[in-house]
């Protein structure tokens, strides 16, 4: 159970949600206060989109709150579109392969969550992915298998929310067949450059929390509100599939049953 | 406000410290119970004495729960004397040259506390160390430069006890004399392969807290109780000096003022 | 292309490996003579056995000459049987997970060389493995599959020798079926806490260098002799399978045919 | 010896100097040509202006070559003014604080070199610092040291270039006094966000080397050419001392003579 924050909007110094705020994301690293997991110290990891296509990533395995060269950054870098996530290792050890966010081209993707009975279903999934996407796992996360899901089915052309979409389902029907009865839960998100997709889905109605707040300069997507006395802040609901894009003048939301089971 | 554990009696495996017990020091590195600080999640450090004079260390950045290396030294490593140290950072970076233990020959230090006003001391302090220890600052530590100053009256012929009251003493003076008003907070082990002196001391009477137990094989002295059903722990008294040496029935307290103004 | 050494005999510091020698591992890190690769900084690692059946293991990514806890521990730790790696990465990433020595159960097992063509073989290699063992990869490296292969041969009851090779056979084998020209290259060591295993094989007839020399307290295997002008130092023959045994006088050695394919 | 390079021009992406180059810095940190000690792969670090006066900096332990964070972030970060450092450890050990550049406000520093006989002017040379710079020293190297005290000299008014060179003056005076034999070697490079000082001075008349190369966009300081089959790159002669200004046609050039004893 991890902790992130994004932001689509004017260009804006990372350290606005990152460092600043009185529950930055820094400090949320040390001390969580809607996650069943208090401490995210088990790495972190920035992404960014600046003047490329590729986005710059900055991933590291010691705890955000301590990090000088993450402070640094995050004073020096002003991006319209960035990711940051702080890590409560569940499954994956400790690795900047195991960091988020995930980067592949101009996607970056970060989750907070589990695929429950990941271990019994890990070689099921790895079989669907196509060769040349097989031999890019880097790490142990159950995180990045899923982003490699996702570019499998965006590669063959798949919008990349039905792409996420599609990968929960099957995943979730490949949980069902196997009688697994721990949890899906995924709140996440994925951006493409000009677009980000939030998600807050789960498959025991308990999905991670996922917070949407609309300010001047843009929109901000974060797993708890970065100021408790800041308005705007709004919970999204269970099933939620959000869009937010550069340059439009809301956000898109739309829900998406995961079918629980009763 | 770090944590801490020693140990001597016969040879045990560090994991019975470290690893295992219910609210052990890998733990605590995570959820403290008796500190100001919950998370010690600054780097950590262990010392243990073996077949030689001078004792192995092992220190690290990353927090101590996370970190495979620790545990699988902890579960081979066996040793009559060791030490064990998570650190909640206060003065100095997080960097390997700030973590506790720290060893000098057959010596190993550590230290949960605080120098008040140690920015405006530091130069005075340093100049007080004789040319052969000046240059083997390595960090940014009050801990260090403590046990730099132990070292030369230790060097000069100083008991180690004598010593470690002596620098504190000496301190406080400085402290008094610049009028510094935040206090000085001290407890500490210090060994040499043979015995152990723990301290308990503070300019203000709130001392970290600090805990003896004798177990069936030895002594442990730890911030907190390893496990709090167990019988035996027993926190020392503000102003306590207790010196544990190998082979002895039972362990030496005597009290130490460090004169509280009032 | 990495360096390695180890060890069986009468119990030795690790330090008499690792850094005394003119031309120990750690130097060995730095500029490596019998190598394509000269500098092995991409990561090291340690095994040894101790009291107990598990082994204790240190792997870390950072370069082995300037770590001050390797140094600290081949100081102090002293074993009757042990390894040592530095690595030059090429395929998976710097990470501990991608660090030499692998440890499961008792096993140690260490590697330098390679699998031509890994990435198109890596698919294929994996569905071999049975489900307990598939979602123990923790990297990327054809190294760590080729132990579990192994593993779960020896699991199945195949004597370790044995295991290592029909491992070997069966890879290349693979191989050949897809076309795959780039060579095998093989020079490792396997333990189990009373047996040592050495393997130069390669299918192209030119396996990495592997030495052995027999001295007064045991016998050591490496990558390059650690001092030059030591007597004694014999390079394994091309196709050798070589075991010590603890307490045993000699060493046994047999030939193993890859073949190489004209 | 470490190595370096720093630019001044039209904003320029840092893998320009960085990893694009046949013989980019990154490359230099394993296999330098012109330098006494082949590997730089005792961590490295980067400095870039952009539209803050603060500069940003990315310092890591690990060496240049492997790290991912690195090769993205040059990938991304476009300046006008930047500073890379590969390092090889002389005084002061593996550690964030001792990695290059330092960062002082809107000042940033760089050093390939050594004060002789550093252990034996440390404390002469820190009793100089004033108060509020005495407590900055994070680390253990003589390179942070003499930024601190070109530092005092600036906040006291002398212009930069004065003020290193009256740093080196009196460190050589010093030197002279204790009758330290040992040469004073000092490639550096200073800026401010809008100048870059570069500095080739030795009291033996060997200093390190340093090349200057003026491309279409700016200039480039390093101490081996990025690529050596490109024209331009003029060695700076031995007691130079170079001015680059943003915006102006050419550079400045004096020579400052330490004084070499014969």
């Amino acid at each position: 159970m991890c902790r992130l924050a994004a932001y689509l909007g004017e260009p804006l110094f990372l350290e606005e949600l990152i460092a600043k705020p009185r529950h930055s994301l820094m400090r949320q690293s040390l001390r969580a206060e809607e996650a069943k997991i208090v401490t995210n110290g088990d790495g972190f990891g920035i992404g960014w989109y600046g003047e490329r296509e590729q986005p710059g990533v900055y991933r590291e395995v010691m705890p955000a709150w301590s990090d000088d060269n993450l402070l640094a950054l995050s004073q020096t870098l002003s991006s319209r579109l960035f990711f940051a996530h702080v890590r409560a290792a569940t499954a994956g050890g400790i690795a900047r392969q195991n960091c988020h966010p995930f980067r592949w081209g101009r996607y970056l993707f970060m989750h907070n969550g589990q695929i429950g009975g990941y271990p019994l279903l890990r070689r099921s999934l790895e079989a669907q992915l196509p060769d040349e996407l097989y031999g890019e796992r880097r790490g142990g996360t159950d995180s990045e298998l899923l982003f490699l899901l996702m570019l499998a089915r965006m590669q063959a052309g798949t919008p990349a929310q039905d792409a996420v979409l599609q990968v929960l389902d099957e995943t979730l029907a490949l949980m069902r067949e196997r009688s697994i009865t721990a949890p899906l839960r995924f709140a996440a998100v994925l951006a493409d450059g000009e677009r980000l997709h939030a998600f807050r889905i789960a498959s025991d109605a308990q999905p991670p929390t996922l917070y949407l707040r609309r300010c001047e300069t843009g929109t901000i997507i974060a797993s708890e509100p970065l100021c408790e006395d800041e308005p705007g802040w709004q919970m999204l609901p269970d099933g939620a599939v959000v869009t937010v894009e550069a340059g439009a003048a809301g956000v898109q939301m739309r829900r998406h049953e995961v079918g629980v089971t009763v």
